[in-house]
C-alpha cells in the first residue's frame, strides 16, 4: 500500500483536529491510522495520520504548498512522508557484531523499510557477514589522533550515499558534535543499560557491582550529552545471583537487538515524534 | 475537570474524522484525549474523543439530537458519557477476598471513577472488610436448589441500586445467561489463567500439572460461554519448578488483583470498545 | 510443618557440602529445601538449607554448641532460624497507606510469616485500617526540631515489643545512621524508582521529566548511604506517553507493593543473603 | 575451564545429599555449581552438579563403576557430561529462517557449547546463509508419498553425523512417533504459541481471532503427542488491537528466537531434568 504520513507538533488550540481532518478529507483521503497527543504539561498537541494514496486527490508534489496555511495558522512543525521515498540508513559498528547482524537480517526479511547502502567501522571484523548481505563496508580506521580527519571522511560518505538516519549499532567511538548536529533527531545509538542508570563506560560491570535486580538497554536520539538524548525504546530482564559479568553481556545482547530494531523500525515508520527531550511513540 | 466522552463504532468510511471533528470545533469543545483505530480485519471504524466541558457551549442534555444525524448517516453505534455522572458498580465475591480488598481499597484512593452502593456475596466472609470501607453487604446463599430464587434476589438488588456495572471479583458461582444478558458488557470476570488456557475449573492445578514456566489471568467481559467472552486486559508471571500449587495461587493472586483493576479502570473510564468479540482499550 | 533453615556464608572451599550434609545426615535431617552459590568473583560460598524437625535427632537448643566446630573449621558466618519463632516486625509509614494496607492483608491471609505487634507513624491518618486489622498503632509526629526525641520514643516502642525486622512502607522520614544501624539487614525500605537511577526525592517526576519508558521500584536494606543498600528485589512496568506524573503516581503503587511484598517474604523465610553489598535470594 | 556436570533424579531419601557430596569431596571435587530440588507432589530429589576437574583424582573414564554403587543404593537415573565433549546438534529447517539464523549466530559468539554438523530442510531457501556459517546443508524434500524414506534419509545423515540433540527451529513437517522416539528428551522444538493455548496449526492466527492481549511461544521436548512435551521453556509479549496477523508473525519471531534459543543453551549445559513431563531448569 502507498501511503503518506503527516506528522504534527504544535501548540494545543481547539479546531486542529478540524482543520486537518478538512484538509484530508478535502482531497478525499482514506485515513488507515491516525493518533494524536494533547500533552497537558506543555500544552502541546502531537499527531501522525497516515493516508492510503490511492484515491488521493491532491498530487504529493503540490502537499506542501496547499498544506502551509493551515500549518501557518497553528504555528505547526510537520514533516510529510512517503512509502514510495524508502529513507536511506548508513550503519555504525566497531567489533561487536549481534545489532549489526540483527539488523541486517531484519532488513532482508522486510520488517524495516529502508535501504542499507553501507555500513562504516572502524574494523575489519563485521566485513563478512556484511557483505554477505549484499552491504558495501567502509572501514575506517579511528585513534586518538585522527579523530577530525576520520569523520571527516564519514561525512563524505554518508553524503555521496545520501543518508538519511545513522544508527550506532554498539559502535565504540563517541561521535563529535558538529558531526551529530548535522543530523539532528537522525541519529539513534542503543545503550546497554536502562538509562538514566549506569550512563557512560561498562554499564553491564556496574550493574554486577551495585547488585541490580534487572538490567536494561536503551535506544535514544544522539544529543550534544552523552547518554542523554530522547528516549525512543527501552526495555529489561531479570538476572540472578547466578549471573556474573559475562553472563549480563551475554543476557544484554538480546535486549540490545530487540531495542534498538524496535527502535530504528520506529523511526522508519515515522511513528517517532520528540518534544522537550522525549518521545511520542505512536505505535 | 468536567468531560464527556464519546465512544463511537461503525462501518469504515471517508470523512468520519472529519465530520467528528467538525461537530465538535462547531461547539468550542477542548478535547483532552482522543484515539481512534480502524480495523482493517472487520473493516470498522472505532473512537473515543474526550473533551473538556468547560468551554463546550452545547448543552449535554441536548447532545443526542444533535449528534444523531450524523450518528445516522454514518450508521453508528455510539454512547456519550459524563464524569459527572459516576457509574454505580456492584461486586459480587465468595470467599477469597484479595480481589475484593483491591477494588475497595482503590476505590477509596480515588483510583475507580464509581459509586459501590454494594457488595453481594453467598457467604459472610467478606463482611467485615466491606463494612469497613462503608459499602452494605449483602449475603445470598447460593444452593443447587436456590439458584433461580437466588438471582432473583441478587436482580432485585442491583435494580433498586441502580447498577451499571456488575464486577466478579472471584465470585464462585456461575451466573445464568438470563442473568448477564441483563448486563450486556458490563459483567467483568475475573479468570486465573492465561485464556484460552485452563478456561473453566481448576487452572492453577491444570497449569501446575502441565510444567508451564509462566501463569496468567484474565479479565473479560461475561458471555453466554463460559470464559469465552471479550477479553479486556491479561498478564503473565514466571513461576518456576520450585514452586507448589498453593505457590502458584498465591502469586496468581497478585495478578488477578492487577488484571481485574485494570480491566475494571479502563471500563469505568470509557476506554474499552468491543468488537467482534475482541476489545479495543483506548488507554 | 515445623522447619530449621540454615543459612551460611564463608570463604569457597572444598568439602563444604559435604560437612554440612554429613552433620544434617548424622541428625537424620529431612531436607526439604537446598540451595547454594558459588561466588566466584568474591570467591563465597553461600548456601541456605531447610529441613523438616519431625524425624531430627538434635536438639535445636543444642544445634549451636553441635555445629560451631564444623562452623570455625570453614570460618563461616551463620544463623539458624526455626519456623517455630516467629519473627515480630514492625511497620513504619507516613500518609501513603497502599504498602501498609498490603501488607497487613497479605499478613492476614498468611503470606507473611511473622507477627506484627505494631506500625508506627508522624501521622494519624493510616490508623484505622492499622487497627481494624487489629495491630496497635503509634503516633510519633516528627519534626526538625524533635528528630533526636522521636527516634528515641520509636527505639523504645520497637524494644519493647522485641522487634526483629523494620519495614519502611513509603515512611517519609529519613531515620539516622544510629537508629538503623541497630537494626543491621533488618531494615527494608521500598523506594519509588528503579535504583540506581532517580536515587533520593521525587523519583516519578524525575522519571516523567527524563521521558523513560519504564518506571520501577527497588527494596533494599537501609545501610549509612541514602538509596545505597543491598537491593532485595526490583521490577518495572511499562509507560507511555499518555502517562503524566499522576498516572507514574498510581502504576507505581503497584509496582511498589509488590516489590515490597515479595522482599519482606523472602526476608522472613530466610531467603536472604548479603554479602558485597549484594543480595543472594534463594527462592 | 573443564568440567564434568552430574544430573541425578531419585526418589527423594534421607542421605542423599550426603552421600553425593562424599562421593565427590573423596576424589577432591570443586565444586562450581550446585542445585538441587526436592519436588514434594512425585516424592522426587533431582539434582545438578558440577565440578573442575583440575584437581578431580578420579578418572572421569572410571566415573561409572565408582559411581554406580551409590546410583543403586537410591535407585537413581544419571547421567554425567563432560565439556571437553561438546555435543552435536543437528537443526531442523523449512523456510522461516529466523530461527536457525539466530542459533548459527549464537553459536559462533560461543554462546553455544556444541558443535553443529548439518542443517536438514526440505526446502533450498536456507542454504545460503547456513554455508556462509560454515554447516553443511542437506535438502530433503519431504511430500505426503515419501515420508517414509524422506525419514530414512533424514535418519541415515543423523546417524552418520553422530548427533545428539535435534532442534526443530520452525520445522514445517511434524516428525513420526518412530523417528522422534529414537531422540527421547533430544529433540526439541518451538512452538509459536503460549501452550496449551492454541496447539497445533496457526497459532497466531487463533490468537488474533481470539482477541488475546499476549502472545506466546513455548520451547518443549518432542513426544508422542504433539505440543503435548515437557515444557522447557516459555515466554509473551504484549500485544494490542493495532497488531494485525502479520504484526502478531513479527512479533512472534522476536519470542521464538529467544525462547528457542534459552531451551537450547540449556540443554547442552545440562541444565534441564525432565521428570512427570515437566522440566527442571537448574540455571
Amino acid at each position: 500500500m502507498n501511503t503518506a504520513t503527516l506528522l504534527i507538533s504544535c501548540p494545543d488550540r481547539k479546531g486542529l483536529s478540524a482543520a486537518i481532518a478538512n484538509f484530508l478529507y478535502t482531497y478525499n483521503a482514506n485515513i488507515v491510522h491516525s493518533d494524536q497527543h494533547q500533552d497537558v504539561t506543555d500544552d502541546l498537541f502531537l499527531m501522525r495520520v497516515e493516508w492510503d494514496l490511492t484515491d488521493f486527490t491532491l498530487d504529493m508534489a503540490a502537499f506542501a504548498p496547499a498544506f502551509q496555511p493551515i500549518a501557518d495558522r497553528f504555528n505547526m512543525q510537520w514533516k510529510v512522508a512517503l512509502t514510495t521515498r524508502r529513507p536511506r540508513m548508513a550503519i555504525f559498528v566497531s567489533k561487536y557484531d549481534h545489532c549489526l547482524v540483527d539488523l541486517l537480517h531484519r532488513h532482508q526479511s522486510g520488517e524495516l523499510a529502508c535501504d542499507i547502502p553501507l555500513v562504516i567501522s572502524n574494523h575489519e571484523d563485521c566485513r563478512a557477514i556484511t557483505e554477505f548481505y549484499g552491504v558495501p563496508y567502509h572501514v575506517i580506521p579511528v585513534n586518538k589522533d585522527n579523530k577530525v580527519q576520520a569523520e571527516e571522511a564519514q561525512r563524505q560518505l554518508l553524503q555521496d550515499n545520501g543518508i538519511d538516519l545513522i544508527v550506532l549499532a554498539r559502535y565504540m567511538q563517541v561521535l563529535s558534535h558538529d558531526f551529530t548536529a548535522r543530523y539532528p533527531q537522525r541519529v539513534i545509538n542503543i545503550h546497554h543499560s536502562f538509562l538514566p542508570a549506569f550512563d557512560g563506560a561498562k554499564p553491564y560491570h556496574r550493574a554486577f557491582a551495585r547488585g541490580v535486580k534487572l538490567i536494561g538497554a536503551t535506544s535514544h536520539y544522539v544529543t550534544e550529552i552523552l547518554d542523554d538524548g530522547p528516549i525512543i525504546e527501552q526495555d529489561v530482564i531479570r538476572i540472578s545471583h547466578r549471573d556474573d559479568v559475562e553472563e549480563l553481556v551475554r543476557k544484554g545482547r538480546d535486549l540490545e537487538k530487540i531495542v534498538l530494531s524496535r527502535a530504528v523500525k520506529w523511526h522508519l515508520e515515522n511513528r517517532v515524534l520528540v518534544f522537550a527531550n522525549k518521545t511520542v511513540i505512536f505505535a
